[in-house]
């Protein structure tokens, strides 16, 4: 690549669109797009916002380099001739992003339909950015959802995650490392996640380690001798309770140099009457602090299994499964157009008809209220108008029709400023602070009531929606 | 991040090993790997090598940075104590790349346990690159291999690959959209990895284009004016043979300009019949070269299946299934020590035991001979010990213990020379070369007759392996 630019990682078709509202004269029209989901992935009642920061990271980069403009300059149409116009790529290449942002902070606990990021700007930038903010958006909110349902099922013990060797690529597990920490998890094993992000790093030795030595408890000692301060041992290279018993007795050797076996680590076989033979082996060795750690295929499913079979297992290393959410490997999140001014400056808002109704997508520019009681406990959400500011709030399911009032002095909006006219303008909290505040909300939506909470449309857009819809149908 | 080094781009065991090593005085020690996978994903008789130009360009760049070691520096173990100790770290920032590499190219059909990569080298640096080599060839060897499916499901119908929205991650799509190319997808919508890899690109509007005009035959007639040499038009926005109605209208026009309608694409509701249908309104409209393009989830089984109930496209949209793998997201690549030499340097074969004997590896070091008919009809693959030069090659079956005799002279390795000593030897197709390889080989094994075709050890590995899993197993 000539250059790092990463302004073209998008849909060709967007800069087509861009180059048609820029020869439309519509380049400029206020426009407002919603980010949002239409079903939680997993079964799981409810679903992880991330991938803002690495959003706002690309956003900040965005601009089209010489390079750039050159390629999409060689862009040949059916005729064989240029699909773009010089004063076009002259345009792109002086354009500056101008949008305003909102967006749920990473770590909250979301739910199908709410915008997970508005955007209101200039039609062709706020097209422009559509791809970009879906590819990151999607990915980290699946896998940090996915990995609140893997720390969930291990309750008190940790979650590592190991997943970088059978990742999407080199940023499929970067990216997955972050989300996967953001949702729970206590460290990575991707030492360049731990670089670059901040996260705690852990790993100790493979299988090979132990083949490169004549014999098990050789290659254990040569490992202790090296770092006394790291031990924790695979044991199933060859037998594993023999593996366990080797173990056991490098850590007479450790703790004799006042050093200490921190665990060994199971990676095959029965792992719930492995882990329980392990266990005794170390108990009985007066090793009851030494760690088990487990890894092979885990998930949440998995390792709640094993906690039925009463498996003695402290520590999980959570790797494939996590990293590339391996029963959803994506989520369907989508980027549609709900508002856009008239020549005259009057907002027109705008539906997206499907023939399936949970296709059709909510009118207007929205924000999304969560109502909680006295206590802090969550109860329900409503899709608002932006700046709603009624006294009564009127939640409409829209399924069933069905409506409930609540005080709206209970509600909080919950998408925060992140771009004005283009600069940035929020104080992104570090990773340490969005795993705190996604380990928060998991906690408190534990409690919820799923049977009473109540997520839907406020009676303003509810109607809105349902006029639209009829004259959608009609015309 | 302070620098751009991808060096980090691993799991902390492998450096954890790596000062293991240089503090046992081994870090020099020749060592064979072999990275390998073994199961075709998908059900697929055979699988799609893919990965190693990607995996070139990452061992190219492959050294510590001052940035990298100082982050691994600040690693602290179980007593506060640093993990590495200053001369290691000093070590390491000196370290050059001096491994010999030998790969399976681009775009080969290859089968389970045969070594698609073969490092040779000093043992620190062989096993330090194993993530790395695992994450870039597992990703793009299971994308290669999910698009060779969806092509041969499109049979003479041209495949796009649409999926950067969902890909997990920026690199999970950059990274699949080249490995689905090279898997013989004809086109991608992603603009980076036109630019960056000069895979054609394709794209023209969204719903969104039609939602921001007052009426549909509005928005496509504008769009008309804007690229008139670039007009494939989306035509479910609100009821889907209106649109084609309103793209036939406008195609008119079209015509009357000298230019003419691509074609029309469908991205929901019923495909085949509202494809026969669209069909039907465009042949009668005298646009019988306008092509029916379609998207909405596809994969091989939904493109068969629409086949199958005649169906009307003539291209293919494929997005998600295909850059996430969605049926099988990750490849189950494996990197595994087979010789090390001793003291005296004399090879020492390796081998890891397992209670699947499927996952027990093969030892020795390893090449593939691949044996073909006088027609150049491929026949069987063999694993050899590399350098075989035996006159009759003796393949025998692991599971059903059978063998069979071919004429070595038939036979000819697949691996190729990539590194020798840490420098680049090998001259790599770019990716167009690549893909007519890969479809080259996808048409040889087209033929293929899977109840005749053997793959097996050659009968010096399986002797060696045999030997050496008596040999563990009693001791």
């Amino acid at each position: 690549m000539q250059d790092n630019s990463l302004t073209l990682l998008t849909d060709l078709y967007q800069i087509t669109m861009a180059y048609g509202y820029w020869k439309t004269g519509m380049a400029e029209r206020p426009a407002v797009f919603h980010l949002f989901y239409r079903k939680n992935p997993f079964g799981n009642p409810y679903t992880i916002a991330c991938g803002l920061n690495p959003a706002i990271e690309w956003l900040s980069g965005l601009k089209f380099t010489a390079d750039d403009v050159q390629y999409l300059g060689s862009l040949k149409g059916a005729d064989g001739r240029a699909l773009f116009e010089e004063a076009f790529l002259n345009y792109l290449q002086r354009l500056r992003f101008s949008c305003d942002l909102d967006a749920i902070p990473e770590g909250t606990v979301v739910f199908p339909n709410e915008p997970l990021v508005r955007v209101q700007g200039p039609l062709l930038q706020a097209q422009l950015i559509e791809t970009a903010l879906l590819n990151l958006l999607n990915f980290s909110t699946l896998i940090a959802t996915k990995s609140a349902r893997v720390v969930q099922a291990a309750g008190e013990d940790s979650v590592l995650e190991f997943g970088l060797r059978r990742a999407q690529g080199m940023d499929g597990g970067l990216s997955a490392s972050r989300a996967a920490y953001i949702g729970g998890c206590t460290a990575t094993s991707n030492v360049l996640a731990g670089k670059k992000f901040g996260i705690p790093v852990r790993g100790t030795h493979a299988h090979s380690w132990v083949m490169c030595f004549d014999s098990e408890p050789d290659a254990f000692s040569q490992y202790a001798a090296a770092m006394p301060n790291n031990c924790i041992f695979l044991v199933d290279t060859y037998n594993t309770l023999e593996g366990v018993r080797h173990a056991i007795t490098v850590a007479q050797q450790l703790k004799a140099n006042g050093h200490r076996l921190l665990g060994i680590r199971l990676d095959s076989g029965d792992l719930a009457a492995l882990s329980i033979a392990a266990r005794k082996l170390l108990d009985e060795a007066g090793l009851p602090e030494a760690a088990i750690v487990a890894s092979d295929d885990l998930d949440e499913h998995r390792i709640a299994e094993l906690k039925q079979q009463g498996a003695k297992i402290n520590v999980w290393g959570v790797g494939t499964r996590l990293v590339t959410a391996y029963d959803q490997p994506a989520l369907g999140g989508v980027y549609k157009l709900a508002a856009i001014q008239d020549e005259e400056g009057n907002w027109q808002h705008k539906i997206k008809l499907s023939e399936q109704p949970i296709k059709t997508s909510n009118p207007g520019i929205q924000d999304v209220v969560r109502v909680s009681d006295a206590a802090g406990r969550p109860l329900a959400d409503a899709i608002c108008s932006a700046g709603f500011d009624g006294e009564s709030l009127e939640i409409m399911e829209e399924k069933s029709g069905e409506s409930a009032h609540f005080d709206a002095k209970l509600g909080k909006s919950l998408l925060v400023p992140v771009f004005r006219k283009g600069d940035l303008v929020y104080d992104a909290p570090n990773i340490h602070e969005i795993r705190s505040h996604c380990l928060a909300q998991q906690a408190l939506f534990r409690e919820a009531d799923w049977s009473t909470y109540r997520l839907g449309l406020e009676r303003g857009v509810y109607a809105l929606k349902q006029e639209l819809i009829s004259y959608m149908t009609i015309k």
